[in-house]
Formats: structure tokens, C-alpha cells, sequence
């Protein structure tokens, strides 16, 4: 049994090496690089004290690695997780797969990192499927305390002081990573893997990905509806039609779908539209990319469930044949980016474990990175062309914090997207609950309203044909909250760049927000009463926060389900504002909020400033001409907020940093008015693509 | 890569053995020994042709064996499932677990063994997670055709022609049986892995478990009651309040619940009430037992998640230790059965796979093997003392066959019941559906009338304390089917009697049953219909007949799910007869059948006889006095059936192979009226059970 200990690596960072770990790793496979100034200044914390002490050791062909915790320590994160933030006492197997519904480990993002709420996270470097199991193991050696099944105070089971680990790599290598809060753990986490994305601007508008059998003239007909009917439109996804042959794939245009793809694209870019492109890993042996790859023997020796080779785009030739396509069919003609489908498994869809590629990986070691290699793929692609890209991918891992993906899936339970995009927040990706279809108007305006709170808003109608007007008894408050989403580019776009500078996720989970205290965390959790059919073992249920959110650093949103008129939310310390009238919540911390119309409740700190765009449809065409911002400042509080900016396309901000300001609204000491900061001449100056700005302060509904 | 061929091993049976297999495989923790005279009888079938090819090659960690098979061929098993019967490309990680509502491998059984109707069957003889592709893998050197997913034809997953296992083990054996049918095939399985159970006679009874608080004085009341109220009972439960502490568990009378255990058994034996005691295998450290285990270093380095040794039962020692509590304390006294909770998992309750036993177990391999383990340990304690036991088990694989044990779970959900039902008889094992609780009368009702047409006729009301007349309003339906389940001993006890020396299990579904075709097989799948929410790969439903089955050889079960007044029944070749009134079924074979009342749906075949008990409440009471037997036989058809008899509790029957008598009807050639054999003296004299017989031909329901 070996007991290595911390060894420093950054600042607020730890490692621990030890062995021969495979060659291939998930940090590796992303080529994360830490980004140490900005973890300097996020400051250099002393190891955390307590620290888990780590253990490693052989048992058969498993290394397992043991780490300590105390008993009382609330641990969360192993990755995109659909039903529960916290995982004390649970058991995950990470793999890389489709979420079948169970927070199992088998997910789109099995992040093999967990925080802890004793300020700290670990993260294990292996690119191998993980056992891991999160405080409830109990060695003989350290038994629990022993309560008959019949008397008060019984648990299935009981609180452990060990966090396990056990894979088939010989070894790997361990990162903890310090912070005062989980906040500060997860900026640490997302610096040391490379800071977050900053997508385009465009890709912060509205999308919509087209049914599958679209055409150019149907999708011409389509954006003209959206213009006719005044709905935004920035981001145009073409789905598997788009293809000569989808599923296995030919990556090459369509000849009666899309017989002219050039004058396609330069069409809906006049409009200030962008195009995204549908595909999978399954290439078609018979397209010149699988030819071309079969014949530099550059495939795994698999096909896919529905034929197709694999490209093991670990391997240069393999990426420059098929980014060679690519950049000659897509790129060059302005295509924008891509949506990486069924890199996540399920298991019948692709290669088995016992897959080799040629490079010498196997199967589980690509069915861990596939995702993430396809996305450093094609950020590659777009970056050699001097433009940013925002895509969907359905698999990812640690180390692709830096790659402007969304994880998307077909779960499609409204609830479980929520969760997801507050988990998303703890393990370093991205999530999109995107809207495909409903069954009546209150699903989808709830729907459509949470995708316009997300990272990537997008109708994705690929099988349903479902449009923004199909309900139009609602459709009057989903245009309201698209052209909201794009008014609130200015501010999102900030939040972003936190993202990017700072690790800060844009949208998170309460739990990383100051001053947001879970009432149920640290009380006795209720016991759990038992039923012989629903609840055997009489579990407690986990009373967590994970319906609510906070999207930037001011906007709590507590996204309504169907069917509801009214719902809990819980605000963090201090005084909260209704963000669309103004008006100040009462009776917080807990409140039993009844929305007075169908809109999302959406609220607001006292202080805040909220940047808006006046009223647009298109953010590439508003970019087009400075802007005059609306600037809500919110309640009797001063406020700051630092408005970002940058040419929203290149990147040139990685070399310049981009360009702040600093909006500011403080009471005069003298008349008690409220004043602001900077003027107009300051903004344009500091900020080209700004007019000036309308300020309203204590900000209330007209 | 090793090409071996295979080699005889039993008649009708061939192997394959490469390397060095680990120490520990199903078969060996079983302790099966092939029943080769009853192969033999069974027929010396060929190798079959074309026969499944075997590669066996290493693939990183793991060893690969792949199996050829026709595209065209349709695969059946891989242990105990829930919602599919067939397997075609389907994905599977066989691993023991709780159900968890998927069909993905993790279930009760997860034996590797599969059936195939072009004449044969495999069995994976490795006590390791093995990862299953079932015919859906496809190698790059033998790629599916391609198809564009936008025309028809498109499947996700396209036949191929292999079945793959993968495990980390470094070798193990793999089995052939070959077989005319695929019940022939499944026979030849059972009995290469020493036959099916034969349990007490009791055990075919009804079987009632108590609530989990139950005390003796409550017991004798329940028993009371269920005489006043007039409903049978052979068999009670103590669920774990008969522990002096469970959850980890003492093995030790509960002081004040239970004062004076040998006179309380002693007072249920006197009723023809037998014994059953809930425990689970995890050992408090305090008690005696777990005091002599931990000492003698017997059990595994992992508590479960309760806390508990987990005894190593691979050791005699541990066995001797273990057992010498159970034959004191339990056996001794009467006690004549034990239901084992948990050894299934889940993954939090248990120990993890990197856990060691000290006779050099790993955790994954515990976990394959521990219910089998303890079937073969109690199954040795009862046998020592000369007496069959009966029990309930929640894990068990491969080779189990012999042990009568029923699995169970906390599933619930009666659709998923019927066809674990005829999962079970699929892979060598009994499923019981047991009833616990039910939001209303006619769920009660079907519950119940299923668990009574099982392999073990189970309430269990360990936390519901839900009565067999809870719900008035059905009583007497409810006390009807208890009954018939006690009359149909002769006929059920036959029908196991096939399963312990033909193989052929009890239970069983419809396509081991001569005659029947799925009207779904061969036929052209419906391709599936696009749903962006809910079938985004247009998945085909698999059409097959897997809520209805054969209880013993003559009568076909087809339960009624709540709510439902009617039902599809697909008959096998033949004329039926509705079992309750004699009437002939017309319009088969697949039927539509509306019942009249609210009994179960059960038909027998033209020529069926079928031995009934006289009306009783207890079999061994009634198996204290010769019975008169009940003969119906049904339609315009000569009939035989073989009725089976031995003593019902010893094991003399596996010595001198037990009694049988042919009850044959046939119509005389010179009359035409329906005779009968044997006469009453013959039957009494050939089966002391029994004074005689009234023959009932053509039966009618008067």
C-alpha cells in the first residue's frame, strides 16, 4: 500500500503521481493547459487541512485508490448527473454512455471529479471506466456503528470516511484542487483545465436545428417565417438530411437537398445567420473520407451498430483526412460548427470495449474520450481559420472546459434538464435542455423558457416539425423570452467571459453561489419511512436544491414545470427583485413564489445591473451598428457589474484579453439620487460596440 | 487468435477449455455434476450444423471469445430479465444486481448462458462481469450493409453474425448444447447442471411472510385467522424482527419478540405450518457468530453498507461456523427454510469488486457467486439432516438449478413479474411474482392470482401488513385461487418431479412449448416510427409473447393485469379448453378473450388430465391421510399424464428416483364411451398418497 502525499503543481493545486499511468489520459486527451496567471490570481491557498490523505494499492487487476474524508463532509460532481447533485453514500460506475434515467455513472460527462464541502475537490486523471464509491464503503478495519434495522436511527447506508476509486489502469494521476467555498474549488478546477469557453456572440442567440429531411428551399422558407413572424433566428442546424448518406455518414452535401451548399451558406449569412452541421463518428466506407481513411488503416475495427468506421482521431493523419474534408466542404463555404452525435454510446450503437484502434487504444479508452476529442478536433479546424465555433456534442469528460460545446441528450424529462444544468455547473461542461416537442402550449412555453436560460437556446425540431407559433395561445410569451435572450447578450456574453478568465460557470447550480444556504443541508435528514413497494430500504430522500438556478452572476432563474401555477425557491442572502416588474420578493428565504403571468420567474439581487440590448432579432446584424444599451439597476442597493466585450468572432481576446468596463450605480452622498458610471463617451470608447446607455435606476415594469 | 474446436463432454453436450481458467468458476461454486443418464435418455443429438464457431483471443485486459452465428438466427436468454425475452442485438453486462427496470445485464441471475432456435445453446462457465454483444457487433472486416437513415429500411443496430463475451478473466470454459427445439435445449442445460429442484411438498403450497415487528403471539393470532377465515397456509415467514438484531444481523432469537422459538416452531409444525427465516449475509461483529468468523479471519475486508461481516461461504471453515449457528439454533428446532435478502447487491449495500475474502476472492467474483453459494450451503445443512428445504434467494447464476430456491426482488411492477416468469425458465432458474401490497382490490386480486400460478405462492407482507382479505370485495375470489393452487399439488408436484429428472422447467414460456409459434416470429418486423422524444432511433418494438405461459405441460396461465377486462392469448397447435368451465376456445390461435368472471384466465389442451387434491388448506395435513383424487380431463382427445409421488420431504427420490403412475383416457373403439386407467387399487397400491380416483371425462364445470 503505498501513502504518497500532495505535491504542488499550480497555485491552489495539488498532484499526486505515482507509477505508469496509461498513455492516454483525459487531461492529456484534451491538451488542457493550466492557465497559472489567472490562477495566481485567484490566490494561493495552503493545502486544506484536513486533506484527504490518498492510498493506493493493486487488488488483482484493479488499482484502487482510497482517499479520507470525514464523516460529516457533503461531497458533489461525478458529472452530468440528471436526478441529484450530492453523491454521499452512492456508488457510480463512469462511463461514458446515454443517460438511461438513473444516476448510475453512466452518462454523457462522467467527470471523474468531486468536491467537497470542506473545501476542496479531487480530480482522477484516468481515461478508463471508474468504480467509485462516494463515502460508503466501510472497511472491516473502521466498521460503522451497528443499529438493529428496527430501532430509530437505521441506514442502508451509513456515512463512510473514504472516497474510492478503482479502475483497470495500472495507475493514474490525482489533482486536488483547494478553495474556501465550492465556488472557489470549481474556478480552480475549470482554471487548472484551461478556463472556460467563450463561445461567439452569435452562438449566445437563438437556434434552430431543421427536421431531418429538410431542404435548402424548405429551410429558406423556414427563416423567412421567423423573419415574417418576428421571431429571433441566429443559429440554423442542419440534421442528418443534410448528408448524401447519414448513419454511417459521407460528411459531403446532399445533391437534391443542397445542390448548391456554397450559395446556401453566403445566403443565410447575409441575414446574419449561422449554420451548424449534424454528424456522427460512423463514416461511410464507401464516401471519399472513409476511403481515404481505411486506406491509411486509421480506423478502430469496429463498425458502428448501423455500419460505419470509426476514425481514431487520435491519430494526425486520421484528423487531417477528415478535417481535410471538413475545412474544403464546410468551413470554406462558411459552415460554423458542428453537432457531434452518439459519441456517448449507447453500448449497441458503437465499437464494444474490446475495440482496438490503431493508435493502440481500446475500446473503453475511446468510448471515454470520444467526445472530447472530436470537439478539440474541430475547435482545431475553426481555430486554423482564425473564427470561433459554438457546437452540441452528446459525449465529453474532464479537460474540455475550453471547447465552446453543449452536452444535449434525448432523456428529455424537463426536471432531470434542470438538475443537469446545475450538475453541468460542478464538473466543467455545458448543458442545453433543448425543446424538440410537447404535448400541450404550458410544456412548451415552460420548455422553450428554460432553453432560453441555458447555455445553447435551441429548438431542435429534427423529428417533430414542432415550431415557435405551433402553440398560439402561448406564442406571444415564447417570442417574449427569445427576444429576451437576445437583449440579454451584453450580459451573458460577461458572464462567459468569467467563464473563460475566471473558471466561473454562467450558469450554475445555488450551491456556488455566496450567501445561498441549502435550508435542508446540515439539518437531520428526515428518516426515511418505509414502503415495501416504493421505498424497501426506507431511504431519506435527499432534500437538495437542484430546480433552480443562477444564470450569470445576477439572475436566479426558477424555471416552472407544465401543469404548475406556483413553486418553492430559495434565495440566497439578502434582498431579491422580481427581474421582469421590479418589485422586491418578501419572506425570503424560502418563498412560495405564484407567478402573476406565464412568464419565468426570473429574479434579482438588490444592486444588480442588468446590461440589455434594445429589442433585436439577430445579433450578427445587431453587431452590425453600436448598440445603445438599456441598463436595469435593480432595487436600493448600490451595484457593479463588469461588462465584457470583445469582437465576439476571432481570437484575438486570448492574446488581448478583451476590453471591460466597469458599470457602476451609487447613491450621491449629497442629493441621495442615484448616479452612474461610466458616461457614454467613456462606454464607446472602452466598448465599440456600444452607442452609449439608458440607465434606469430602482428599475420598475412601465 | 486460438480457433478451438469443440469436444464431447456429455451426451448432447461439447466444450471447449483454453488456458487457465481462475479457480473459481459458476459451475464449480455450484458443485454441479451433469446428470448423464438422463442426457442420455434425453437423445444423442449431433454437433449442431452449422454449428457457432469459437475465437478466443486478448484483447488488452480483457479475453474475447467470439461465437458465429447466422444473420438470420434468433437468440434468447442471458439470465434473468425483465422486460425482453429475446436478445438480438442487444448490449448486455451481466453482472448481479438488483433489477433496476432495464434490461442491461445487471438482474437477480444474470446467467451467461444463451439459446439460439437453430438447435443450440452457450454457456460462459466465468464468475466475472462479462460483457454480452449480442449479434449486433459488427468487426470492420464483415460490415453491415449500408442504408441512408432517411430511407426505409434503416436500423439502428443491423444484424451480424457473432455474439461476443468479453471478461477480465485470463480463460474460461465454454459449454455446448445442442437441442431438436429450444426446450430440448434448455433440458439438456438443466441437466448437464445436475437437474431442476425437487422441493418439499409443502413448499408447493401457500406461503405467507409476516410483518417485520411480527412476535410469536402475533403469528399465532395471523395463523388463527387465516383458519376462522378458512384460507390455507403451509408456509410462514419471519422477516428480520425474529433477529435479536438485523441489518448486520445476530442469526439469534429475538429475546422478547420470539421468548421460546422451539415451542413456538413445534406449535406451527403441529398445524402442518413449516418455518421460513428471513436473513441476510451480513454477520453483526457482536454476535456469537460473528465473534467466532472475525476471529477466525473468515470473512471479506468490506462491511456492507450497514455494517456486517460478509462470511468468505468458499471456506469450509466459514461454512462449518456459520452453519453450526444455523443447525443449533434454527434446524434443530424445526425450522425448515431461510430467504436470503441482498446478496444481489445493490452496489452502495455490498462490498466493493476491489474487495478481498481471505481464500483470495475478489469482490466481483463474491458477487457473481454469493447467492449461489448460500443456496449450496443451506441446501447442505438441510440435507445433512435429511430433509428438503425450500426458500427464497435474491441472486443466484449458473448451476443453481438443483437448489430450491425462488428468486424475487423489489421491483414490483406485475407486467415485468410474468415475464421474469418466463425469463427464469430461459436460464435455469425459479422466479416467484410475489403479492406485498396493491392500491386497490383488482391489483390485489391479480397479484395474488399470479404468485398462486408460480413456483412459490407467496404474500408477503413484511411491511405492508396488506391481508388476503384486506379487500372484501374479492375475497372470494382470492380464497379460490389460493385453493386451487393447494388442489393442483399432484399435478404441480408432477411437473417439478420433469424438472429434476427431464430438466424441463415447470414454469415456463410459451416457445419452449411445442406447437407454439409467436405469430411475430419470422414475420417482417414493423419498422419503428420516428419520435423525437421517445423512439429517436425508430427502434421496432420486438414483438413477442411474454405475458402468458405454461404452468406444468398442460395448462396455459395467461394473467389479467389490473384494470383490464380482457386480453390477447396466443394458443399453441390445437384445441383448448377454458380450464374453469371445459368450454372450447374457438377463433384460435390468438384470441381475444373476454373472461366471464374475475378468475384468472387458464386454458388446458384437448386431452389434458389433470389431477386435482380435494379442497384442503394445508398439504401437509392433507398429506397426512390418502386423498381421493379429482381427475378432470378436458375435450374430445385421449390423454396421459404422468403423476409423480415420493415421501415429499426426504431424499430418498434421488435414490430409488421416486413413484410414477400413467393416468391415461381414451375412448373405448367398441362403445365409445371415455375410459380411464389405472383403476383405484392399482393407483393405491403404485402411490400410497392416494385412495383412488374420480375421473371426470369431458370435464364440464357443473
Amino acid at each position: 500500500m503505498e501513502q504518497p502525499s500532495w505535491t504542488p503543481c499550480a497555485p491552489g493545486v495539488w498532484t499526486i503521481r505515482h507509477g505508469s499511468p496509461d498513455a492516454v489520459t483525459l487531461l492529456k486527451a484534451a491538451g488542457t493547459r493550466p492557465q497559472h496567471e489567472a490562477l495566481q490570481r485567484l490566490g494561493t491557498p495552503l493545502l486544506p487541512a484536513p486533506c484527504p490523505e490518498a492510498r493506493l494499492r493493486t487488488v488483482g487487476q484493479r488499482t484502487v485508490v482510497t482517499l479520507s474524508k470525514r464523516l460529516e463532509e457533503a461531497l458533489f460532481g461525478l458529472g452530468l448527473n440528471f436526478k441529484q447533485l450530492g453523491i454521499n453514500q452512492t456508488v457510480r460506475d463512469l462511463h461514458v454512455d446515454h443517460y438511461s434515467g438513473q444516476d448510475n455513472g453512466r452518462t454523457h460527462a462522467p467527470v471523474p471529479f468531486y468536491l467537497s464541502d470542506a473545501g476542496y475537490g479531487v480530480l482522477v486523471d484516468c481515461a478508463r471506466y471508474l468504480n467509485v464509491n462516494a463515502g460508503g464503503a466501510h472497511p472491516v478495519a473502521d466498521p460503522p456503528p451497528e443499529c438493529d434495522r428496527l430501532e430509530p436511527g437505521w441506514e442502508a447506508v451509513r456515512p463512510g470516511r473514504t472516497v474510492e476509486f478503482s479502475t483497470t489502469a495500472e495507475a493514474f494521476d490525482l489533482y486536488l484542487f483547494a478553495g474556501a467555498s465550492l465556488r472557489e474549488v470549481v474556478q480552480r478546477f475549470n482554471l487548472f483545465c484551461g478556463g472556460g469557453c467563450l463561445p461567439p456572440k452569435w452562438g449566445l442567440g437563438f437556434w434552430y436545428r431543421v427536421p431531418i429531411r429538410f431542404t435548402d428551399s424548405d429551410a429558406r422558407t423556414l427563416v423567412a417565417e421567423f423573419a415574417a413572424r418576428d421571431f429571433p433566428l441566429d443559429v440554423l442546424g442542419l440534421e442528418p438530411g443534410w448528408h448524401s448518406q447519414s448513419y454511417p455518414c459521407t460528411y459531403e452535401w446532399h445533391a437534391q437537398r443542397f445542390p448548391d451548399p456554397a450559395a446556401f451558406v453566403a445566403e443565410l449569412k447575409a441575414q446574419g445567420i449561422h449554420l451548424n452541421l449534424w454528424e456522427n463518428a460512423c463514416v461511410s466506407p464507401a464516401s471519399a473520407t472513409g476511403r481515404a481513411l481505411a486506406a491509411g488503416g486509421l480506423c478502430g475495427d469496429y463498425a458502428a451498430g448501423w455500419g460505419g468506421l470509426i476514425p481514431d482521431l487520435s491519430l494526425p493523419e486520421a484528423r487531417r483526412i477528415w478535417g481535410e474534408n471538413h475545412r474544403s466542404r464546410h468551413l470554406a463555404i462558411g459552415v460554423d460548427g458542428y453537432k457531434l452525435d452518439e459519441c456517448d454510446g449507447f453500448d449497441q450503437w458503437v465499437w464494444p470495449d474490446h475495440a482496438t484502434f490503431p493508435s493502440g487504444l481500446d475500446g473503453e479508452q475511446a468510448r471515454q474520450l470520444y467526445g472530447v476529442w472530436f470537439q478539440r478536433f474541430t475547435d482545431g479546424l475553426f481555430r486554423a481559420a482564425g473564427r470561433r465555433t459554438y457546437g452540441l456534442v452528446r459525449g465529453s469528460n474532464a479537460g474540455a472546459q475550453r471547447f465552446a460545446y453543449a452536452i444535449y441528450n434525448d432523456h428529455y424529462d424537463h426536471r432531470d434538464f434542470i438538475t443537469a444544468l446545475c450538475a453541468g455547473s460542478l464538473c466543467g461542461v455545458l448543458w442545453t435542455p433543448e425543446a424538440r416537442a410537447s404535448d400541450n402550449a404550458d410544456d412548451w412555453l415552460r420548455r422553450l423558457q428554460t432553453t432560453c436560460c441555458s447555455p445553447l437556446a435551441l429548438l431542435n425540431a429534427w423529428a417533430s416539425d414542432t415550431q415557435l407559433w405551433s402553440f398560439p395561445e402561448v406564442m406571444e410569451e415564447v417570442r417574449e423570452i427569445l427576444q429576451l435572450r437576445l437583449r440579454l447578450l451584453p450580459y451573458l456574453y460577461s458572464a462567459f467571459a468569467r467563464y473563460r478568465f475566471e473558471g466561473l460557470p454562467p450558469f450554475r447550480a445555488m450551491l456556488l453561489e455566496p450567501g445561498f444556504a441549502d435550508p435542508a443541508a446540515g439539518s437531520a435528514a428526515a428518516p426515511g419511512v418505509l414502503d415495501g413497494t416504493k421505498n424497501p430500504y426506507s431511504l431519506a430522500a435527499r432534500r437538495e436544491v437542484k430546480d433552480q438556478y443562477m444564470m450569470g452572476d445576477a439572475i436566479l432563474v426558477a424555471p416552472l414545470f407544465a401543469g404548475e401555477t406556483q413553486r418553492r425557491i430559495v434565495f440566497p442572502a439578502g434582498t431579491w427583485h422580481d427581474f421582469h416588474t421590479g418589485a422586491e420578493v418578501t419572506g425570503g428565504p424560502v418563498v412560495t413564489w405564484t407567478p402573476a403571468d406565464r412568464r419565468i420567474p426570473l429574479f434579482v439581487k438588490a444592486g444588480a445591473i442588468i446590461p440589455l440590448l434594445p429589442p433585436v432579432n439577430n445579433l450578427t446584424r445587431a453587431g452590425a451598428t453600436r448598440q445603445t444599451l438599456e441598463i436595469r439597476h435593480y432595487g436600493n442597493a448600490p451595484g457593479r457589474f463588469t461588462l465584457y466585450d470583445d469582437d465576439g468572432e476571432s481570437f484575438a481576446y486570448e492574446t488581448d484579453g478583451g476590453r471591460r468596463v466597469e458599470l457602476k450605480a451609487w447613491r450621491d452622498a449629497t442629493t441621495g439620487q442615484w448616479r452612474h458610471a461610466p458616461d457614454d463617451a467613456t462606454l464607446r470608447d472602452a466598448l465599440p460596440a456600444y452607442a452609449g446607455a439608458v440607465w434606469h435606476p430602482a428599475w420598475q415594469a412601465p
